[in-house]
């Protein structure tokens, strides 16, 4: 590994840290082409930065992210800030001649997608990577199950059930945050946790969703403002000042995929019991795999080539040698956790900045997540209009 | 029990027999006003007729259903033909005075639906009973659901997403039955299982669904014709006839309730890997049920009033004295099956026709599921047509 | 069916009262050479008895069970007293030339079985029919694992882990009942639900316990008394009369079996949070069936030969047509109860009486589980006597 | 963290590996009061451990552990040998005003662990830390099970049921390792795996083993050898040399515990289908707590407190904020792994150090738990004599 990559993060929050340390921790376990190295954090308040690049364990900060492309002495650029400066930064630092991870999702308009797709591809031809951080395509887990459908075991794709299960904001008092403020966040569940259902879908049966139609609800519409706040908990005080919420709690929504298969999403913020279960169930006729990422470290599996009577859910613990990333890690049954993901994405990014690999998604992939975000979100507005929407007629409430 | 409710059961299929297994079963275990008798079975053909009589237990037999109405001592017509035969039937004998149990879906369309309700809110007045088969209301488990929410266990509901997981038709050459044609069986899949989701849907909350968006998919267009065949399975020869199939395998739809939950409803005949998974789970702001029929003895219940770090979905076996219907079984712990369902529909069924309780669902319920379907059929036809679904811009598949 | 079978049954709890609807339900779905009629019941109280035949629809009645031989015209007697009684009128009947069915545990000591296995086999040679009840042979997904073992995929076994888990006796004011009184019950936990354990054990494997290390523990040792209870639920008056213990609690015993497979065995009415897990695991070479009670229409399967990366205990829903019993019910996915465990008894008595199959569990059998029972009290007894269990030295509590 | 603590490793397999990433992370994600540095990586190769300390991340190394004392710059060993080095290591450390952190089991033998014992209560009482590594302990789902019962959430401990359930020794030609050979690794499934459970029972309940009856099997007697491997998988070329297995494949035990409650355990590397469920259920008067580390995010909490019909067991994630190690990482719902057991034991080890809690497990709990080893072998060799075990009188296999 004598070659080092330099790697800047952007962004100090939950994400920044993640991201530091899934540098930190691929080159300890996967053996890389290249050592990545955080040399460099950019955040936007400058003690801030530096706190949290003591913290994360990265020698130097800056609270002008444009620094980073100054310096001159960068390999990469990390982007884990919100969605609405993804595409300027990831824009100047691709023509600049710089490697990009950028987190999810790509942008928060198909436009911008757009010119970041084309911007990719065009980077892609000077040998520039960029790679958008879908990170549940790490999961090895889900990329067994993409393995496994490849192969052919589960036939020709019907179905697709994917739910995106959380809970944090049931209770009507929890805080607002800039994931709840459409200007910042883009879109709200559905730009956040259904877009990883979107991707995922589209990735594992490698076929494109065409056509939506969606309805949205938000349940609490203002929301108490906190000061100060870690992840996503947190509770406010009685009598604080309220935000009025600007995006969706949850969005449902059915779809046509390109191979005819039939899908039907639903993500939320409010589904009570649920921390964070991001469930993708797909059935071919051949057989079936299903996933539940509170479960993350199982893979339901069933054959139906096998006979009537011994077929069933077969739950294969993800975690042996030849599954995908599990290898590089603990005995068969030690199961990983959630930050693994970032570290897989780490890795395949540097295997893919050492051309060893296509990087994945790239941000074309990432912008057609994004065309199925605006569809839905476009379905949604219609069925406010009530211009589709099929009445049950007669009701009696 | 000295006053017999003396009822002749229509239909010598599967539920023909599943009927009358409940009607012998149910004054067996529990205490009820009148003691109900299979003392008629009228079928289509005479001698097969005769020997679903001997089989079922069933004294007389007969080939014309008009000869219930005709002797002048039969209290109640229990209904399990296919649906394009329940209205005349109900309707007859409900002019005819006899209380009746009529399979479900109630009707084949809305027209007919609404016809028969008017004759039962008709016929209670003159204290006749009609009440729709949806047996799934009698599940211990889905009975306790909906005394936990009616006692406002869950709160508010905001959520309802409702899976019915089939896969007996996963096999293309799984064999055609009378319930893959539309002018028999009225509809597909919807009819057949998504209606139990929608009539279990609204019951639990309370709440009719007032609008819906759905599609529908026929994966496997025709199907071999078999002579004989006995329940869900079988296979058949190569080579033989194919007959078109006219109803869907799959139907998916998003639902607004009228208390404004949203709902998201999918049910398939090709949920490879799942024999019967009907699953519903309700989300509240306090709580949330989750139930699954193939565990039909356990309720899930996550209660959101407890401390963040003690909750999480419990297991609750529905086998306590204290629980609906189970205290006339076995000790605690001691599951039930799927026939019992039919035992405790009796069971309701000779209490409603005593006066103890009022029928449920009655007919008027059953409509309004009636109208539900009507809407979903209406709602997946313009999908058909492209008036309303979002097509997804510039995809590329 | 021209020749029917005429059955009296002893016992009017809940043993009996099950074994009157078996008899009732048996012939209304599975094809037998001869129809089963309960035709007597009795009971130990005139007017007791008298009641419950009504109740469970047996024609007559009577409070002296020698009444049965002295009649003439029955053919099969079925013992569904307390096990104190059963080896007296087994062989009674026996000698008399009835067939009978005896509910388990065959006797309440080693000497009865012995003589109650003795009869069992000279009535064999008269082709008169000797069965005892352990009902949970009669579970479809239990059946089935037999039949996968049998069928050698699992290979060699080497490992039996059985738990018996309830918890109706974990409030130390549960009442008091017959089945904690030594003198009628015969042992406590260890007979009552820990023979079940032993003899599924020792059928699945098909292989003997020779040796046994137990201990046993009553937890609880005076219980308030009741009145009148039903099943094993139920909660004493404050102030009540309290009786003493004379059984054990809980049970756990090692085992060894003739083929060498090591097993673990625990019986216990205090495993809190259980309401009825009967479950058993069986390790072999190749493979491994695992089992629960509380999901009883479930086998999981796991097979060691399949691929690293593709194993793991697969969810079979024991439901098919091709799975034992289960062809004469229901649609696959669409379960049974407990109920059904003893239909199936009834099913297997009356071909056995017909000479189609030979009986099983023969008193036989019953009377090695019996001698396993007595071993692991007598080793029980010895660690009460501290003679062989293994001191930990020094332990500083 | 302007203190350093500076470590020095001995040992460069796996569970080098292990700690080495733990020590890096610790500071990433937790305030501590002196932040943890590897200095140095002792091992026997020069070669091989050089290699392991880059990988490893660590800037120095040797081929002499005595050099960890001789150079005076280092304030901790942390020893993850295998068992028959600890004694020598940690005494030399500890006598030299070291802190040891020192690998599981603390030693091959009783006397060696009253040793250790012994040194650590002396070093105590210099300010210096002795710590034993059974890292279950630091599982945030066990942590907080630990603290419901030192809370009384489950009232008196009644029964105490483990199995340590893997399966990577099914196949017989599943290749030799030092963990099958008595002189290296002490013990076999028992020291390796079992020891954990006994020090997870111990622990939760607060409660030391008084007595125990045991048995062992070794099923498969010798396995071929293998050049190289890594983890616990790998499979040996045919005709390869075989080696004796000298150690149990697997060994059950009942135990007393101290405050009266009744133990099971099984421990075993033969359970087909099981990678790695480390299993723990305690079930106590008031409630009951339930864990199998195949879902180590997971607690199963049964509260017999609330009415009846409520109860059952509640999966609880253990990832709130409330939750023990929790708060640290990720939101809620997003889980963790394996590894961050280590982490987590690396966080004590550090607090412990700096005054702020008391180590444990002290090298005096890790003695008891060697004592009960040591009686389960005792006991197990009694067993192979037959000296106690009931023998099942007059079986027919």
């Amino acid at each position: 590994m004598s070659d080092p990559l330099r790697v800047a993060i952007v962004g100090t929050g939950f994400m920044g840290r993640m991201h530091a340390h899934a540098w930190r921790t691929a080159p300890r376990f996967f053996d890389l082409p290249r050592e990545p190295q955080v040399v460099l954090l950019a955040g936007s308040d400058a003690a801030r930065t530096a706190a949290a690049a003591e913290r994360f364990g990265i020698p130097e900060s800056t609270d002008d992210w444009t620094n980073i492309l100054a310096r001159g002495d960068i390999d990469a650029v990390d982007i884990c800030t919100p969605g609405d400066t993804h595409a300027e930064i990831a824009l100047a630092a691709l023509s600049a001649g710089l490697h990009v991870l950028c987190e999810k999702p790509l942008a928060n308009d198909v436009a911008d997608a757009e010119r970041m797709a084309a911007a990719g591809i065009a980077a892609a031809e000077r040998g520039i990577v960029a790679m958008c951080g879908f990170s549940y395509r790490r999961t090895p887990a889900l990329a067994f199950a993409r393995r496994l459908i490849e192969e052919g075991r589960i036939g020709a794709v019907r179905h697709v059930r994917a739910q995106y299960l959380q809970d944090w904001l049931v209770d009507p008092d929890a805080p607002f945050t800039w994931r709840l403020d459409r200007a910042r966040a883009g879109s709200g569940t559905l730009g956040d946790i259904g877009a990883h259902s979107i991707d995922t879908a589209q990735w594992l049966t490698g076929s494109p969703i065409t056509a939506v139609s969606a309805v949205t609800r938000t349940f609490v519409t203002d929301r108490p403002v906190l000061d100060e706040r870690v992840g996503l908990g947190g509770r406010a005080e009685a009598g604080a000042r309220r935000e009025q919420v600007t995006v969706d709690d949850a969005t449902a929504f059915t779809a046509s995929f390109a191979d005819g298969a039939l899908g039907v999403f639903e993500a939320t913020r409010m589904a009570t019991g649920h921390r964070n279960a991001n469930r993708i169930e797909i059935s071919g006729d051949r057989g079936a795999v299903s996933f539940d990422f509170s479960r993350m470290n199982e893979l339901q599996f069933a054959d139906a080539t096998l006979p009537a009577g011994e077929q069933g859910f077969r739950r294969i613990d993800v975690t042996e040698p030849e599954h995908p990333y599990a290898g590089a890690w603990w005995p068969a049954g030690h199961g990983l956790g959630y930050e693994h993901l970032f570290t897989h994405q780490s890795v395949d990014f540097v295997r893919a900045v050492a051309g060893e690999t296509a990087p994945h998604p790239s941000f074309a992939d990432a912008a057609q997540v994004q065309r199925v975000l605006d569809a839905v979100e476009r379905s949604a507005a219609a069925d406010s209009a009530r211009t589709w929407v099929t009445q049950v007629e007669g009701v009696r409430s």
